[in-house]
């Protein structure tokens, strides 16, 4: 699943991006034995009426056993794109500083087929790309080479002694940044439910659809019942 | 450390209850490179250099990377100290219900040391044993009596037609209960710094101190740093 | 809208308890003003158009605007109603402790159309009257005397000088707590889209109910949209 | 306090930025009502024992009464500082999208004074104005250079038809953004604890001086015992 020989569990996505599963606790069992509490009851496998069970839990939104399975990730993306993931306020972020150390010149340069137009009106909005071939080649070296210019004023005030965190405030929010992202479940299907989700702007949604395919693995069946009732957050 | 031969990582607490650490994600490592990630570095190994970050991230108070490790307890204890543990409203909750199944006639009966009177004014109070044994002696039997009449009340009702929801209204908060707790070790911190400590009531603290020794079996060092820094939570 | 002439905005519930609407903060037009924000605009009155902004993002589930309302309440309530109610894990709870100080001897008794039997099988219970009138008057003594007996008992240990802490232990959970609760709105959806449900135990309904019919004086609009989209939490 | 002498509760920070306190719920004397519920009691007025019992809350870091008082803010500050911001996850967010609507050219120049270098060593870092007046000129119009550039390379994208999503990937982190902050005093102390500090970055620092100068006209006592305990987050 991952596309890097190198390393298991990790995605690339974008120039400079990824998606790395580290580390997971719980299973499509634990979900059940974590519901099958209340009954002072405990499954000792999955057959078909654990699968039911938690077809049951979903589609009348038993919110909680999904919270006892966890994930850790560790996650490179552009800043537009981890401000939107952060807002969400769900499970546990620690990121690269700028304050402290020096970003590598890392920004997301898109593909042609990223280089797009906004459609429709508000509420209902929709994207295609841009007409003009020659327009969506100028936009790419426009992205390009403005960030660029931006690390290099960076770079020149550092080599003048001023402060990281002051010199920082120059760079592009398409710079890439790392974080460590700690999350449950339940936490994780609102995530995916709202940004690999057509409303979602597309650089995020390719991340969430990377979480998504790496969370997939661990728990399967969990994502089946997720999908049949609709993708709504328990 | 379990003091049940059958189940490892299981401590009994009073006359019916446990707290068994079912499964756990994350080692002394991921909390220093949790932290690390903030200059985009990783440590391989756990040396004296990495216990000394852990000792700067509890000194200084830095929380977020003691979130990376994650742990699911199985409890079984009073419905009063469950009430103290889930106002913490730390970690995520799955509990037995009294709704849908009929509850075992388990209720806490305390050790004669346990028969206390409190001394002391408002915001120091202290508590010795009481000081006449016929006392103790005929506190513990009321105590048994009084929880045993209501579990037959409570019976004599489901006997009669009535509704478990409703029957159990006349049970007692020294009834048992059983719940999973899935939880992050800052908030953990948070927990055994408030209960595992002399102001807590003396039921919970002994549940807290399981707590404390199976978690402790997961992150030795995190636990040596937070006591070495007056085990006050990150 | 209260039903205690001597007090504004508060609702009886059950024999000894009550739900008290303190203080809010915010309104409709706050809502509003919240989601126009991400567009760097502001509504200096509250029209068709932004009841129709507010139906949108109920609609489409934009969930954090609602989170700038707030709300205090004062809440009296037996305690397998607060067990529900703060496993909820939503807002902030203050409640009486019966560490320090001697509860008072009020307990739930059910009026007579109260005392029911479950029927149906699991995950499709229904709840009708028990069908002897004279089980259903046993019942209610049944009830009565023995959380009676748990209070007599309680006050002999308190004159033999047993701790508070310890003396509880053998109330029922029919007993009346209070507590204070601050919750913004999104979290009262939530609350009130589960307790204020047919699912939900008829006890904790009567307070839901109390509490939206509170509620619903400070953003009415709000309400409108919410029962408008099938009452589902945004 | 405000320093807009048309707009109440507002102060300006930096260039184009403000942090207005737009509505609050709750006072001192709340803040003990809610500590005294778990006495079943209630205070009329605010003495000197209400004062007292505000300071022992505090000293013996009781955390839930805070959370009864609720702030709304309206800010205006840099991505790069609004990164730190949301980074706490404490209260509720809503902030301006540059996904839907085009932004501002509004842009972070410091102040002469502002230009720094940073000295000493990880762990225990301190920032001194930088030594030469030169490149402290020089400094300042890189700085507004390079994002005035930026803008222009945003414009000319908005120009071509590129949609405003895809264009504002080169806006600097130092562009300011608006957002509402709904946030209680418990968590509203975590943030000054740690933003009001000399650790935190200073323009940040300025941001979380604001809050605490208007948070504190709504909760002056809280303030008063906070400061006399360390400024420690209860």
């Amino acid at each position: 699943m991952s596309n890097d020989p190198a390393v298991a569990n990790l995605i690339n996505v974008h120039n400079h991006g990824h998606v790395h599963l580290e580390d997971s606790m719980g299973s499509d069992l634990h979900i059940v034995n974590n519901a099958r509490v209340s009954f002072d009851q405990e499954s000792e496998e999955f057959t078909a009426k654990e699968r039911g069970l938690l077809n049951f839990l979903m589609r009348e939104r038993h919110g909680s056993p999904w919270e006892s399975v966890v994930f850790r990730f560790d996650v490179k993306a552009p800043i537009f794109v981890i401000r939107e993931w952060q807002r969400h306020r769900m499970g546990s972020f620690n990121e690269q500083s700028a304050r402290y150390s020096v970003v590598p010149d890392h920004y997301y340069v898109p593909e042609t087929d990223y280089v797009r137009q906004q459609l429709g009106k508000p509420g209902a909005y929709h994207f295609d790309p841009i007409d003009d071939p020659a327009v969506a080649k100028s936009t790419i070296e426009l992205i390009e080479s403005t960030q660029r210019d931006a690390f290099d004023a960076y770079h020149r005030m550092l080599e003048n002694g001023v402060a990281k965190e002051l010199a920082r405030t120059v760079l592009p929010v398409g710079m890439f940044s790392r974080m460590k992202w700690t999350v449950n479940l339940r936490a994780l299907f609102n995530f995916v439910s709202l940004r690999h989700h057509e409303h979602a702007q597309r650089e995020i949604r390719d991340y969430a659809a990377a979480v998504e395919d790496l969370a997939k693995t661990v728990v399967p069946v969990a994502f089946e019942v997720f999908e049949a009732n609709g993708r709504v957050c328990p």
